[in-house]
């Protein structure tokens, strides 16, 4: 997507240990008309499948998915990062390792909220190495859900998520795909055409 | 808000604890069509504002904020929970208690985001003791920035936060006002005509 590309090389800014800050426009800041575009790209690209939810995690997540709901006009459901006193204990669940925080954490789904009647659409602002992925794919699988396939903002092309999902025989869109990036020369695209 | 009231007393369930629990439609599955009619009425509220920057705070105030934004055509910015290597150190920071997981925690915001320019609305789904909000009423002023108000979407009029930021000059709109609530006979609202 030529504008969230466009929008990456102006505004975001390449950081050692492969860190492409983008919090001007997508995960601090929100440019919520970016956001909109977004949402009509996602619902283009999976305009020929049958979605009843999108699912996002915690917490840059939700603000690209409750944008491009408005699309697909279906509810969203985030997935928390550690058990609250205010989730009910009939939850699905799994561990997912945070690279960028060195730990690892549960993420969580209360049961009422995924069905095997679902057909879900996971949307999130980063792919990476995967792990927060794969968490989310899991629990739709342990739901008895259908994964209609992830819609991802920016994908980190040199990292192994995408090989890793689309190897499983998920339906990776992503906006932009980094191939490669450097503090002295910025980032370079995945030619998607 | 009618609309607002009406789904918590269809599909809210108060707890031992004063937690009502909307996790079906606000929280973890979020009802965006509900949403579009909540930023509406914030838009309708605030009209005579002029509005710059939404403000919000992680997680469940991200998607409200997002969806009221396009109402106002302004960016949202949310400030985060605790310290990350993604954020630089270049922040306004405070700390926050919180009641619901009985703990002290830090809210962050990147100085970059919030200026002496903007003009500010702070959006969050619940107002009870108003520590967060608190604390985000604290990191705009640290920037000189102007507070507009607050909109709320479930205000528990019982608890302190309400009358807390009102005393204190800040504009508080709230969707819904919960008067009292309890197991037996669920939630009462205050009439806001």
């Amino acid at each position: 997507m030529k504008l969230l590309e466009e929008r990456i090389k102006t505004d975001g800014v390449v950081h050692a240990g492969n860190i492409l800050k983008v919090d001007k426009f997508l995960n601090h800041q929100m440019d919520i008309s970016l956001f909109q575009e977004m949402g009509k790209e996602f619902k283009r690209l999976f305009a020929d499948c049958e979605i009843t939810k999108i699912l996002t995690i915690e917490s840059s997540g939700i603000g690209i998915a409750c944008i491009a709901a408005q699309y697909f006009d279906v509810p969203v459901v985030f997935a928390k990062k550690t058990e609250t006193r205010n989730i009910a204990g009939d939850v699905y669940t799994c561990k997912v390792k945070s690279f960028t925080y060195g730990k690892v954490y549960d993420i969580i789904v209360s049961k009422d909220f995924l069905t095997p009647e679902d057909k879900v659409l996971v949307i999130d602002d980063f792919l990476a190495n995967g792990c927060a992925m794969l968490g989310l794919v899991q629990l739709i699988r342990d739901a008895g859900a259908e994964l209609v396939g992830a819609g991802i903002a920016i994908e980190k092309g040199f990292q192994r998520g995408g090989d890793l999902l689309r190897g499983k025989g998920v339906r990776v869109e992503s906006l932009a795909i980094v191939e490669r990036m450097s503090e002295e020369d910025g980032v370079v695209f995945r030619n998607q055409e």
